[in-house]
């Protein structure tokens, strides 16, 4: 197998080459699409698992809108076509006819969705209506990566109605702490939350609340979104309820999401020199088994009990126990490096003479003996929490190490090219000093503090209303 | 609620009615495309996750490919584009461009999906190849029905290449067998399964298996087709494999799914005046607890006894407590009727002092008391086996009698204008007699009988080559 590219001297090769050579990706014919292999598709598959059950737990029905959305539906609310439209993919034939109106390939699904609630919703009664749908979006990307930006991708997007603006307030909050929930514990991802500028928000939304991780390279990635969408979309698809005393009242809305973007997210932060480190829950494969044998009674007598193991394990463990004739065990150590599996299991003669085998930790590379006897299934849970917590506090380490305050520009200017990642700064709340930061610097503000401002300005020196948190985004 | 057209008298109003009424479905702003609510996306969620784990048993790993396949790419294997082009649905324009090549929007993925098998497939050691990818799917129907026939739908595609034709046979029996099996178990549904004559085979296939299932008013329906697609999409897209003695070959690729028409026929094989009429393992809600009471004291009593009932039942079977206190219980009996749920309990005071409840049977209507320290979670798990016995022997018996064996096209005429159903009649296995007997009857053919044919062809008068089942069909 080709090496991969050094990760600190050049971290966007680095990452396509984990991609291709863990087998998650490969680009399509159509430009910026992927094609999601097997290994990279078991990833979103186990991600969509837990979210669903975490998304219904909040009350939530799944459902299913068209991918097709008339643009005149579509127009209907000015600041979301103005931000979306230009990004559509557009059918104008269909049946070999010419369409008398064109249709949007649903590049997110609020427009038609709320046009339907207006159908659904008449009385206080029918609040809430929380719905959910997994789904494919299409944007025109012209920048593409895979995982990271692709022209279409496959996401989750859940769409909510409440009678009041608080009701829609705790729904977009409890969507952002469910992804928060579910970074940490299934993905091993530290993130900052907070409420994004307005210039950044979401094209129609009241506000946007926001989940930021930080990649290795010191960039921030945006890993979900969670808006409370004002009544500006009920104005627009003439959505309205009686209240307790018969009165026509404009629901509050929410829409929040998480999109396959959340692999290339693991990718970026707990990757390393030698490829993937996948967080156990994620893992499609939590520990692998390689047997290692000359001879052909070797041969029966390791994969004898690695077979053992691997049923004794995989009562809660998912176990793959690698029994290709034609690789080296060093081409298989390898191969399920890069592919992240956190637990490799060495299994040889001399293993079975001392009765252990030896575990090696993804995480942090050691290796130690472990006696046969000691293996259960409740042993291997416990090292899978210990790698979880190991990756999610390496994540957190850096993210701390890579977190920094600054008064003046010359110090943010310092910051943001040198060991880059956070930089918390005084903020006058102006796109002016936002756009004058950004084309001086490229950072952005991915979201704002919620304590009190102080300081001054960076570039106006005016005094701030805000501290905002910049950074070089993806 | 509105009272369904009548299941005799107007078939089609009956099943949007019951569509309608059950909560399944609606129309969309998009000509043709549907909206599935929750309770009908939750059919397809649960048949998508027992059809996964019969795919992956089958050795099939999930991927996912593109929504959109360029032009030239789409045009590579003539028959298929010849068959799929003229209902695709075509994206000219991208990120506000004229694209200098159109995209169609999948109207099923083998073009794209063999295209990346040439890249995958470079020796014998890699096959077979066996992917799966769940989808939506566009195809531009003019006369559309919810979920029977509609612009998008939403499936799974599997897609496998093999080294020998054998090998590929056998594929593509076992995935219909799997389908067999699934609808037997899953679905409650009876079928007959067949190879297609050639002109009813899919778009470049080799043949077509197809397992056919039959409506309350008499017409077929296919479920799901397998095909064995031969060696024309390794010719078009250059795929090949050096075999064990370095020769360089063309793989045999098969394909087969099932989608969401499945829904649709559920509800023309098991609905009745009623409404739906779900079978167990499908059903979202499996029992409903319907509590009767007039003072809040009998509220509380009955509650209390619903909710315990609820908990020990809740373990193995899908309990739901209708609570609603704005709705009698009159209303809710005919709302779980007409959403198909296979048991109704009935919770009064008079239950309570009897110590029972009332147990209503949503198949055959029956309605009896049961005591209620017999209502373990085994007696009901046996009950719910019970009903799914039923629903597949009451369409059993319906399929058997509408299955007729006729030697003459006066006899066919009759039968097909008549109780209509399944009709097996010989065929000279001519094109020329097949659109002779649908051009005066609507009947095709559905699939070919593996009985040796006898007798002549009906039109014709030319010695059978097959035995065919005819029927007019959604």
């Amino acid at each position: 197998m080709p090496r991969l590219a050094d990760q600190q001297k050049d971290f966007p090769q680095w990452y396509l080459d984990v991609i291709a050579q863990a087998d998650l990706a490969e680009y399509a014919d159509v430009k910026g699409c992927i094609i999601f292999k097997p290994y990279g598709y078991a990833l979103w598959e186990n991600m969509q698992r837990d979210l669903d059950r975490r998304i219904k737990a909040l009350d939530v029905q799944n459902a299913y809108f068209p991918l097709f959305i008339p643009a005149s539906l579509l127009a209907k609310e000015k600041a979301h076509i103005e931000g979306f439209a230009p990004e559509c993919a557009v059918v104008t034939e269909g049946g070999g006819k010419k369409l008398a109106e064109p249709l949007y390939v649903r590049p997110t699904s609020e427009t038609i969705i709320y046009a339907t609630f207006a159908k659904w919703i008449a009385s206080h009664r029918d609040l809430p209506l929380k719905i959910n749908q997994w789904a494919n979006i299409v944007r025109w990307e012209m920048r593409t990566r895979p995982f990271l930006r692709t022209l279409e991708f496959l996401w989750q997007e859940g769409h909510t109605a409440h009678a009041t603006k608080e009701d829609a307030d705790a729904m977009a909050e409890a969507a952002l702490q469910m992804y928060v929930d579910f970074d940490r514990d299934f993905l091993a991802l530290p993130i900052v939350t907070g409420k994004k500028p307005d210039h950044e928000r979401f094209a129609g939304a009241y506000y946007t609340l926001t989940t930021e991780a930080l990649a290795k390279d010191g960039k921030a990635i945006q890993a979900g979104t969670s808006h409370n969408l004002g009544q500006g979309f009920s104005e627009a698809y003439d959505v309205s309820f009686l209240d307790a005393e018969g009165k026509a009242q404009r629901p509050w809305m929410t829409s929040w999401g998480v999109s396959t973007r959340l692999i290339g997210t693991v990718i970026v932060v707990h990757g390393d020199e030698k490829g993937l480190r996948l967080p156990p829950p994620l893992a499609p494969i939590q520990v692998v088994i390689v047997p290692i044998y000359k001879s052909d009674t070797e041969r029966d007598a390791v994969l004898g009990e690695a077979r053992k193991l691997q049923e004794s394990l995989g009562k809660t463990v998912r176990v793959k126990v690698d029994d290709r004739a034609e690789k080296s065990p060093g081409y298989k150590f390898n191969e399920w490096e890069v592919k992240g599996v956190p637990i490799r299991l060495e299994l040889g003669p001399k293993d079975l003479e001392k009765k252990q085998v030896v575990v090696v930790r993804r995480d942090i590379g050691t290796k130690s003996p472990l006696p046969l006897d000691a293996c259960s299934p409740a042993a291997f849970e416990a090292l899978l929490a210990d790698i979880h917590r190991t990756l999610y506090e390496q994540a957190k380490a850096y993210m701390d190490e890579h977190t920094t305050t600054v008064e003046t520009l010359d110090a943010f200017k310092e910051t943001i090219d040198g060991k880059g990642g956070f930089v918390w700064a005084p903020w006058d709340g102006t796109v002016a000093s936002a756009e004058a930061i950004k084309a001086q610097t490229k950072a952005t503000i991915r979201l704002l503090g919620e304590q009190k401002a102080t300081g001054k300005d960076l570039v106006s020196g005016a005094p701030a209303t805000a501290t905002a948190l910049f950074a070089k985004a993806y």
